[in-house]
């Protein structure tokens, strides 16, 4: 229900836009909470008007998180800085076996920003936060003046209540671990690519933006031995696996003809000099998991709509020294590292 | 033990800039993290390098909320973003009778910062803190292009457990309630206009940013019954009565002559045409208590050190209407609404 309150909350006037007095404490901010956010968020904790919101939580253990996103364009084939401020953050619960349950947002907007860019945004927002099962229960706004910002910037924090039992992080990773990736890689960091630079693409790249923790959810029911899940945001398959391997003290080895890749993703990567290893995603994870219980979590993965195009893509292997290495199709082993400069920036 | 971090953690070489790279998720993040972040906010989930931390939480009720700050300039007489960072939010979480726990924090830097500002304000939200008693358990940075930020913009958000028996917000302020403040105010707002302006004062005016917390708590201990507490940041004191009063449906009136206003405050806010009910303080609250309880609560405050300068300035009164009046020195009355413009943009 909280989708089509646009229909009982006029919207701002065509061509309005945000000015300084929107982040000023006084009645033009009141008007946008009234205009823009409250029916967007209709929380009871929101509907109190307070300095923070007071919560329900029962459980021992909270997971809490938080992102910035300065998304260069802040819309995208296939989502938008909204959309992607919900997913990022709920995906970062869900990465620790945190079910999401709640997010603050904090905007900062430039001066001149139209105000029908912020509803499309909000309204995004609402959408994705219904989607991923979570509620978005406290906010807040700056404006910043024309020529100190771009648009809009975003914060979101979440937060979420870690599932008994779960307790996933790099040191629990162990040699033979299998390492599955949950789907296709580099379409986010692709699809804003694209757009910014304008590519002539034969067919439309869109973001793989999307909450996961419905896929997290179903390795948990299934009781697999998980050792560690991480997102491959930015920096993405490489930055997570070396991070995760430095922090493990182990060496990982990627098959890289496993590795799935789609051709327009490829294509686009060759024509822009990237490695698609590097590139973000929204909506893909790497997941460790026992040998054991690899081809099972590799089928329920592939049984999920978040999930369908996961693959076995390498194992992890014990010392001597730590790092990522991948094993070419020619059969020899290159070593993998992180970028040491910026790939993509403000790619989330 | 955490404020020492600096002797250990070689400091950036001088004149060393944020860069692109240092947001890209690669080599160069990695090295920021390691040298300015993690050794400011040691604690053992940022340790695990986790996408979220995973936090003990023992209570039925969690308070959460954010705040981005923008304050230009980023360092002024009586602190910086950073502390203002932390001391805002704790506050939030404190006017909801929570005690703060855990903090995030979201850096959104421009290229081209200098690291040795970057260090100075990540030193002073470590020690804030450390004063609020609140751990900052998880991060995020962001960096954009030159010319699309201001220095540094940064998001914190809080989670605290709101003490049993708390229950605080607009509805349950009621007739007779006394309106306490727990100091003079306007200190911060014309803190910041001064340096920006560049006014000749007598005397250096500094900023009241200061955690609440302790004083909240002292209220709570005693059993006094308050009603609702409110921070006066962004619109002042006006701000804050006449959104109580609205929500409340009740009148408020305040004496004028009994609000605190330094001399300072009242001398810079007549040079800049600005009403000092109106200007941002980051270290008072308003307090509406039960009448029976009010000089109890009074004294309380001012035995704190940061009730110190505490006054009883109004009451509430039945409606019809409700809003917010001021009795002026002359015994005249005279209603009070928030500014419809922008005061002070920036200001936190």
């Amino acid at each position: 229900m909280r989708l089509d309150f646009s229909l009982n909350c006029p919207r701002p006037l065509e061509g309005e836009r945000v000015r300084l007095a929107h982040g000023g404490g006084g009645r033009a901010m009141q008007g946008l909470l009234e205009k823009v956010f409250f029916p967007a968020f209709p929380s009871p904790a929101t509907g109190l008007r307070h300095d923070a919101s007071v919560l329900d939580f029962s459980g021992p253990r909270l997971a809490f998180t938080t992102d910035s996103y300065v998304v260069r364009p802040y819309f995208f084939p296939g989502g938008d800085i909204g959309s992607l401020a919900v997913h990022g953050t709920v995906n970062d619960l869900a990465m620790a076996g945190a079910r999401p349950l709640y997010l603050s947002c904090g905007f900062i907007l430039e001066e001149g920003l139209p105000l029908e860019d912020l509803h499309r945004i909000v309204d995004s927002m609402a959408r994705a936060a219904d989607q991923a099962g979570v509620a978005v229960v406290t906010g807040d706004t700056k404006v910043v003046d024309r020529g100190k910002g771009d648009g809009i910037y975003l914060n979101t924090a979440g937060v979420g209540l870690v599932e008994p039992g779960v307790c996933w992080h790099p040191g629990q990773v162990q040699p033979r671990d299998a390492v599955l990736v949950s789907g296709d890689l580099g379409r986010h960091g692709m699809a804003i690519m694209a757009c910014r630079e304008g590519l002539e693409l034969e067919t439309r790249l869109e973001s793989d933006s999307a909450p996961l923790w419905g896929l997290v959810e179903a390795l948990i029911r299934e009781g697999l031995a998980v050792r560690c899940l991480r997102d491959l945001t930015r920096g993405g398959l490489t930055s997570a696996l070396v991070e995760i391997a430095e922090a493990a003290g182990v060496r990982i080895t990627l098959e890289e003809g496993a590795v799935p890749v789609s051709d327009e993703v490829r294509g686009a990567c060759e024509l822009l000099g990237l490695d698609p290893f590097a590139v973000a995603n929204e909506g893909r994870l790497v997941a460790f998991v026992a040998p054991e219980d690899a081809s099972r979590a590799l089928r329920l993965m592939q049984e999920h709509p978040m999930g369908q195009g996961a693959a076995r893509i390498g194992q992890v292997e014990s010392g001597p020294a730590s790092g990522v290495a991948v094993r070419t199709c020619l059969g020899t082993l290159r070593p993998l590292d992180m970028l040491s400069g910026e790939q993509l920036p403000r790619i989330c």
